[in-house]
């Protein structure tokens, strides 16, 4: 066993020696950037295809984008960067295959859905841990209408929504890692990470793609609750506890479900897709999801927070909607899953 | 960093302290059992649908059964299992999603094409060798007829192949992984896996999904030289290298390509697409392919090989076309990725 690293359960780990978040990227589109942390993101794409020629291509190149930048803020080139970790919502995730070939970093691919980003950054870290690798990159994205075509209907339809729905984000966030002795003189990271839980598939037999909300809460909780076990803690021990993208119908069956099992999350709670967006005047109904929707939050938002002092330690637990057009159209239910990664603060 | 590992290169890792393949199992269908590997698998489905109701679902049940299996050849309980890596070819992995819920193991699911088997075992052992976890389970699945109808037509359709396509695997492998401080006493593991060299994705522009031999070809020779370089090794070091799944086609370039830079593999390289079926009177063309093809050649083939002594040491480098059928359908290029895993005889 790596001697930075103290395994606490199954699947649960401490890391003795934190591996640091050393910078990080987010781009959006136009939607995002009218939202609540709207002014926070580091880049904006006014065009929806982001120069590309499909919405695929234009989420390939929101990943691009936000590795590109990442690299730029920390002062790096891509050959210094050992391994990368990618994912997005895609069909054998496109945006990825296509979007990451350039940079010629020997990648591992994931499929979480949502939950991607908190697996990209927990397997991220413990290939830092395990030294695979010195720096890691770490990215995940999602485009509105990528996932519209990929999941549910072609835009020109015009379909209606219900207001449990998601809006599926425009976005991409890139995170790089490296253990203590990488960082550079000078640079203070923007945080550390300092444990995980992996989550399980967790299956309610809910069969609504436009409730995700309600489908993926039960993972969250199943994560949570071993999290707390594992590492001897409640949920007041974090100054916030962030899903992502539960939305507002999931979060209230999340406190609820929880408030059963005798955690109270009420106050300490929020979610990506409900930060991301204002649901009263963007029309985006439950809230923002998509794997860009955490990504992009963390990096612009959670981050941030965390560098100003405001929070000291968040528990970040990305959460997936585990379903596919193909079975949702055959009659299977939506399984979740949620990642969780603890993040502090560096001082 | 790990004490019990070492980073030789960019994602190249040396495991000082080997992680061991504890037990493994393979699942195939009738079309496999008739091949020259035939009388090797652990269990044959005889029902193409695996007692389910869809393609997606029969392919789901491969997954289940073959971890069932190797879980019950180690004499172990799902719940001793720390962590399960999962993947499939099928759009969002809804393979492993539904075939793999009812084990309740935390998990994280990857896609990397047909390399999926290599990228589940190199992760796993990192898992392992980082401290996360102490049992983990590696699990890869493919399905002819789910795969047909992911990328390319219906069954019904009865399209003509040309003689460079090859033909999905439908069979699942699953790999139980363990630490040396883990492996039970009297239980001889299968094999240790004692270094990795991850991937690039690499692209030659190549755009023909009916020859993905020839698109994968180019991957192999990136992650071989990176490899022979990092490690400080030669094709001669090795008693096998084996690809999967370029078939007869990718095999003919890797070799040419790999001449071209100073590596003979002739003799020394062989393919798992090649293995599991006999092309002359399988009607199978270039040969098997899918996730499920490396890893049942792996538990039911290699690590047999490994067993009995014919080898000391293999390079074991699955292989992936990382395309959807919308990338194609959009006129991209196929790139490839090849994930190299050093595997060694257990005395």
């Amino acid at each position: 066993m790596s001697k930075g690293s103290k395994r606490l359960g199954r699947a649960s780990i401490r890391f003795e020696e934190p591996i640091y978040i050393l910078e990080s990227a987010s781009v959006v589109g136009n939607k995002e950037s009218e939202g609540p942390l709207g002014h926070l993101f580091d880049q904006v794409e006014s065009d929806d295809r982001v120069g590309g020629a499909t919405w695929e291509e234009a989420e390939s190149n929101l990943q691009k984008k936000a590795v590109g930048l990442a690299l730029k803020k920390a002062g790096m080139e891509a050959s210094e960067v050992d391994l990368m970790f990618a994912g997005d919502l895609l069909a054998q995730s496109i945006a990825s295959s296509f979007g990451l070939s350039t940079f010629e970093i020997p990648m591992y691919g994931l499929y979480g859905a949502c939950s991607t980003c908190g697996e990209s950054i927990g397997l991220g870290s413990m290939a830092i841990s395990a030294g695979l690798a010195k720096y890691v990159v770490c990215v995940t994205s999602s485009h509105f209408a990528s996932a519209e075509k990929e999941f549910r209907f072609p835009l020109e339809y015009g379909n209606q929504r219900p207001l449990s729905a998601s809006w599926t984000v425009t976005g991409s966030g890139a995170f790089l890692l490296c253990g203590q002795e990488d960082v550079r003189p000078g640079k203070l990271p923007r945080a550390r990470v300092t444990g995980l839980t992996v989550g399980q598939i967790t299956d309610y037999g809910l069969k609504d793609s436009m409730n995700m909300g309600a489908c993926m809460a039960p993972a969250v909780v199943s994560t949570l609750e071993r999290h707390f076990q594992d590492f001897g803690v409640a949920p007041s021990d974090y100054d916030k506890i962030i899903t992502g993208d539960l939305g507002k119908v999931g979060q209230k069956i999340l406190i609820d479900m929880m408030q059963d099992r005798g955690y109270d999350l009420r106050g300490v709670h929020t979610d990506c897709g409900i930060e991301i967006f204002d649901g009263d005047t963007q029309d985006t109904h439950a809230g923002g999801s998509g794997c860009g929707c955490c990504a992009v939050t963390l990096s612009a938002y959670i981050l941030r927070e965390l560098e100003l002092g405001h929070w000291q330690k968040v528990l970040f637990v990305p959460t997936g909607a585990l379903l596919s057009k193909t079975s949702f159209n055959e009659g299977n239910s939506v399984p979740g899953i949620a990642q969780a990664v603890v993040l502090e603060r560096c001082d």
